[in-house]
């Protein structure tokens, strides 16, 4: 057996050997059908009861307030559609925030498809919404407001009591999607709805939460059988239901002893990563946050092959969107934080995670990023021979460079980018062509980190895609560090490997 | 621990031991996001698709033809959203048997509720829907046709290939709801779309399949995520579906040796029960059936205490739909067939069954039957001193008898007309007050089952919820045979406990 290190526990977080021994034992006594009248009827009626009980009791609400539904997902596109329909009179306008999991979004969406309006809250860098942007946009014609607990990205705390207390104030509901919190503690305020989801917190897949405050105007969408007050059609999983519960009450138990000390671990790798990794900026607010989870961004280095190449030591981690990642979208969150993208890492760490497996991570991860990079035709520091041809990069340079780097995708543009920057005096302008999707993204990321000027971007003519833009940066009076690696690449050269073979969304492990 | 003998199958079958073991094997290799790009994401991935292959193997379909839902109504819920939808354009008119799940009609009740048209075909007194049926409800704009493979209540297997057949023919895909057959073989025939239920053949519960043919048009609802073909949001359950595939797999194996068992095991139901228990009806089709579940029902008694007394003797089944049990609304598949519905019991076989096991019910049966009637005031064929009193009802009596049974719940009007007929002479009409839901089912049914005259039935004035109605039936030159226990009933003797204490819906069991 191979080293390995799960740090992926805002994917999904092993089941709980608590989750495992409940649901074995619900699996002999729970799996009738809950509303039959006979004795194996009754048992599994009475274990789901208890077990709704056992809930209400963690999340601090009524019993008859939580729904118990088959995902998160459902959760939360149930929840939202039934608040929506709830207020209908009130009006059509549902607040979100930009960096809400991507069901909040597709919710949204389906939303806006049946005529509703949806505005999407900026966050600040951090990726924090700030209280007064939830005040600014409440409107008298607002039906609801969805504000996760904390991000599941970057790991920031959002301002839910102050959040929920605006929204009341404002006779508005605030949803609070929880997932990545309900394991570590109830969340507070005065919300009006919350969904959750067991596999955050070692319980089995397939079991949401759902909870409807009292008072709550909601309509749960059709179809709607008799089941969970309508709120959760289809026959229930008691079985995975009584072991969601079980695992809830012994991870948080947990997690009071466990939150310290992951803290702790979180600020090492959050100080020495951008110590050990040059060109490296870690993301999401560096104190309201998740005690458990980091992410950071690497320069020159695409996500995937940073996945890979981090598996191969044997830590499994996340880049990017957890969503999204089938897809070629980059990360929704990280687009809205303004954040670098390329290059994204996000660590998670299990609570009985050791200083020691950090400390390997830390050891480990330079290694890899410098590998990668060198991949995408960044050297290593020790330019040796190359360093002879650093005199192709002229610092003494044109005014005006233009860079063609149509058809390539991250981290390339901005490889480019750098390498050109290299090539014109302080005042001179460069020119990036890019298709690919976070170019813009990147480009303005890397003029926020080398403290260059973005200028603007403008779309091509001739791309019926319509992809295609012009990115103008201007080079500030501010050195580019002289041994920025993409400053040392050898023009014309190649990068070892096409974007077919690692690119950041070439896929060959997937049917 | 009490004689125990679980005869209710078609509502859930406990988890298959096969099941069980998988479930454990993959809760610890098969718990990771299988989009991970991480070792465990990519064991999750392999468990996924490797589990749907196997399951299309088994359902005679395409693996990228097959989603894994939530369950067995989401997947019914899904599937006619979405034909509905990918055939908008042609029409909106939905056409379903009158007789299938819960599921389907309140899929089919959202339809309208969207301004969509659907037509309900009606079954034969057996349940079945003839293959005619299908053909004359066909118009050119139909969207789209449901048909269950075999009835969840009655048994009765549906001519699917046929309806399939015609569907084809012109151009409509046919939706089949296999959810009570899969786990006994393929579903044949040129059907488009399949919806099952794990749970149904002892896979965990929170495991659906949703099949939609290549060249079936068809468009997932809105809010939709990037799994399962976007046709089931949400994290998938690796695990359950693991389970449920090794479960199929291992019931079709047992299926083939014990069906034949089973349906001898039936027919001896079938054969005895009349016989046993006077006043009774078998329903369903006799031959073309599912070879595990038959269902009767028994005048002058009412399901619910059926259940409970069967239950008291080790016997779990269960009585009306299995899906209305909550509810005051009595079977509506039974009320489709226009067969009695009060005193309805449906006995579903698992495997294992034992002949001395069937002998055993047949043996307590028809104790369980006479005690409750006699509850209900129909004292057993031993009449003794009640004989004495057989005057009182006139069998020379008069023409016209008014009798009030408002405030009556199943099976007490039924009863009172029992009564009242052996009151009036040939010729003479019964008018019988009522206001209970299933009044007119169940006088119909005794009409039929006694051939009597029903002649119509009125609405009551006066009465702010209109459910009270006026029923009259006339006296054939039949003979009611003279040992009618309800002809033996004490005039004005009120029925020991009342409507509360044991009533049809009266439900001290759940919260």
């Amino acid at each position: 057996m191979p080293y390995s290190a799960y740090f992926d526990v805002a994917s999904t977080v092993p089941p709980h050997p608590v989750a495992r021994q409940a649901l074995l034992a619900a699996l002999e006594e729970g799996w009738a059908d809950p509303t039959r009248l006979h004795r194996e009827g009754r048992r599994a009626r009475l274990l789901l009861d208890t077990a709704r009980e056992a809930a209400a009791e963690l999340i601090g609400c009524r019993p008859d307030e939580l729904s118990f539904t088959s995902s998160g997902s459902r959760a939360l596109h149930t929840g939202i559609a039934g608040a929506l329909a709830g207020r209908r009179r009130v009006g059509r306008r549902l607040v979100i925030s930009a960096v809400e999991h991507s069901a909040v979004l597709r919710a949204a969406e389906a939303h806006e498809a049946e005529g509703g309006t949806v505005v999407r809250m900026a966050p600040e860098r951090t990726g924090r919404i700030e209280p007064g942007t939830v005040t600014d946009a409440l409107t008298g014609d607002t039906a609801l407001v969805c504000l996760q607990s904390a991000n599941h990205e970057v790991g920031t705390e959002q301002p839910v009591i102050e959040a929920a207390e605006t929204c009341r104030a404002a006779g508005v509901p605030l949803l609070v999607d929880a997932a990545q919190s309900l394991g570590r503690g109830t969340v507070p305020g005065a919300w009006s709805l919350l969904a959750a989801s067991a596999h955050k917190w070692g319980g089995p897949a397939g079991v949401g939460m759902l909870v409807v405050r009292k008072g709550t105007r909601f309509v749960a969408p059709l179809p709607r059988d008799e089941r969970e007050a309508g709120r959760a059609p289809g026959f229930p999983a008691v079985p995975q239901v009584v072991a969601a519960v079980a695992a809830l009450r012994a991870v948080r138990e947990e997690a009071v002893e466990a939150d310290g000390r992951l803290r702790g671990l979180v600020d090492r790798i959050r100080e020495r990563v951008p110590e050990l990794v040059p060109d490296t900026e870690v993301v999401g607010d560096p104190v309201r946050r998740l005690p458990h989870l980091v992410t950071f961004s690497c320069l020159y280095v695409d996500g995937e092959a940073l996945v890979h190449a981090l598996d191969r030591e044997g830590f499994a981690i996340s880049s990017g969107s957890s969503c999204t990642s089938d897809t070629l979208e980059p990360s929704h969150v990280l687009r809205a934080m303004g954040v670098l993208s390329s290059g994204n890492v996000r660590v998670s760490l299990p609570t009985g995670t050791t200083g020691e497996e950090v400390d390997r991570f830390l050891d480990v991860l330079p290694r890899v990023v410098a590998g990668i990079r060198e991949r995408y035709g960044a050297p290593p520091r020790t330019g040796g021979a190359q360093d002879a041809r650093a005199g192709e990069a002229r610092p003494d340079g044109g005014t005006e460079v233009t860079v063609d780097a149509l058809g390539l995708v991250c981290p390339r543009p901005v490889i480019e980018l750098a390498r050109a920057m290299a090539r014109v005096r302080p005042g001179g302008v460069v020119t990036v062509l890019a298709d690919d999707g976070v170019a813009e993204l990147d480009i303005r990321a890397w003029c926020h980190l080398r403290e260059q000027e973005f200028l603007d971007e403008k779309p091509l003519g001739g791309d019926p895609a319509g992809a295609a833009r012009a990115y103008r940066v201007r080079r500030t009076e501010r050195p580019i560090p002289a041994d920025d690696p993409a400053a040392r690449r050898v023009p014309g050269t190649p990068p070892a490997g096409g974007p077919g073979s690692a690119g950041p969304h070439g896929d060959g492990l997937r049917p």
